[in-house]
């Protein structure tokens, strides 16, 4: 009695329901139970020819839908709780399904994030993956945007603008002269399976003052926060964390630090702190195994941030970062 | 500072987020405050030319969007909280977008259903609105779809193949003799505009056995909810309710009863209702003002559900539902 859509999800994801609220994924509707704590809620889709392209395999598709999601988590302080996924097809096929369901219920039981519903549906036009994750905080511990204040010192996780090289590297729009293959794959799979920073994320609750996910480019990114939180910034370009084939890309002149700080798809973690905390945050990183570069400090006004070199000249930026439209 | 994206979200969604949990729509994530209620989680997305038609006006698709999502929350028995949504669009068209955000707006104050944050997206193929709608219940009151019991009654809202109906009309894949301009009108409003069955939330919550939105067709949709609940059921045909246009084209023999109970896009509700608690359930309907007819029983066995004539002849069924794959 059941139809191709039944069976698709049955035989791909049910096996990914393990938790209860998940219901089997057989209802019209999964449950979150009340746990006292605040429910974040964030949602990003992903799009076959925009977020990523037609060759990548099913399998790094699966880890970025779930994993841009898990960033904006992560950035908000939040401890992963679940997601629901909807997924529009052209058709459905086993040899694309089969390791794209597997890489997923892989990324969520690393990640503590069950799947917990969702919709399948067929679609005439590009893949297109759009998920809906959650999160929990302590009641109002969830870490906003809009409260950055002057004087806090701007961090950054990881490294920035890999992904945007990887992403060139894969439309061959630079040449990668001198990388060697392993800096050239790191690069596309930054591009391709971001790292998000949920293992930073207690320590972000605790210490962070605002902080938001880079996902657009550094620089546009946090103008939006900056914005959002009525003050302005100053970021040292010397001290953004570039990766080791970032660099050699850099020293050979085959792309400027404009569009590392502009590209997008880094995924990781910017925030503020005060700097009563910086040491506690600083301590915390460590312990959490993530990487954090102090690149800047918020400063009062309303003017955009801005970057500057070595010997403190503003650095004016073209472009900050990308827009769908 | 702000890129073509956050201008498009501020101009036309920040006015309907009106919740304190959607954070202006200026942050990574929404918040879901604890009530101390189960949370209720439902993901449907429709797709340009598979949930709706290129050229249905943005106000409908607006609304379809919402609706079939609130169709489940009242299946569910659950009071909306709220609801993410992820656009998908080839351009940032005014002329489009302005209808639809206001349409939108207007459902989700009706419904009580604010909109509490989002993605949008660029993509080169058809449009997509993807949205992940919440409801609340009381702790373990969500009404599943597996715990319908032998001996229940099943009540179906409203009348069903109405919007079967009227995609029909629209692709002029049935002629529509004998019908009138209003009859015509009244089939593709109900395919374009859902009228999810909220009003009878509270009803379903307090006196069926199981439910589910019928949303893929009756006939499929009650197999599901007897397959999740390991029963059968006899459906009468002659007691499934027809709206009269609906009724006019059946006796004209320009559909059958077939096409009207396999056919999607109804979104009422199929629920099981205990016999000692029957009156008390059509009672509260009335009083929500939500129709609601007896069609059949449940039973105990694994065989798919069965339609009877009003001889008790079974009624062979080709198909039960739609179904994308």
């Amino acid at each position: 009695m059941s139809s191709g859509e039944d069976d698709l999800i049955a035989r791909y994801f049910r096996p990914l329901a393990t938790d209860p609220g998940a219901l089997g994924l057989i209802d019209d509707a999964a449950l979150l139970k009340p746990s006292g704590d605040d429910l974040v809620v964030t949602a990003d889709a992903i799009v076959e020819g925009v977020h990523f392209l037609p060759d990548d395999p099913p399998e790094t598709i699966a880890r970025k839908a779930l994993r841009v999601n898990l960033s904006d988590l992560a950035a908000k302080g939040a401890t992963p709780a679940g997601f629901v996924l909807t997924l529009a097809l052209r058709e459905a096929n086993e040899a694309w399904l089969a390791p794209f369901a597997r890489a997923l219920g892989e990324d969520a039981a690393a990640f503590d994030c069950p799947l917990l519903g969702g919709d399948t549906v067929s679609t005439p036009g590009p893949l297109m993956i759009s998920i809906t994750a959650f999160g929990r905080v302590p009641p109002g511990a969830m870490v906003r945007r809009d409260s950055a204040k002057a004087g806090d010192r701007i961090a950054v996780t990881g490294t920035i603008g890999d992904a945007a090289l990887g992403l060139r590297l894969l439309g061959n729009r630079i040449a990668g002269e001198g990388l060697d293959a392993s800096s050239r794959d790191f690069l596309i799979q930054r591009y391709r399976v971001p790292q998000p920073r949920n293992a930073l994320a207690h320590a972000i609750r605790d210490h962070a003052s605002a902080a938001m996910d880079v996902s657009d480019g550094l620089a546009g990114d946090l103008a939006k926060l900056c914005a959002a939180s009525k003050v302005s910034a100053t970021v040292e370009m010397a001290s953004v964390p570039f990766s080791a084939p970032a660099r050699g890309l850099l020293a050979n002149g085959s792309v400027d630090a404009e569009t590392l700080v502009s590209g997008g798809d880094d995924y990781e973690v910017i925030c503020t702190v005060p700097e009563n905390r910086w040491e506690a945050f600083v301590a915390a990183a460590r312990l959490a195994g993530v990487a954090v570069s102090r690149i800047g400090v918020i400063s009062a006004g309303a003017d955009g941030p801005s970057f500057r070199d070595a010997d403190g000249k503003p650095i004016v930026l073209k472009r900050l970062s990308y827009s769908h439209f």
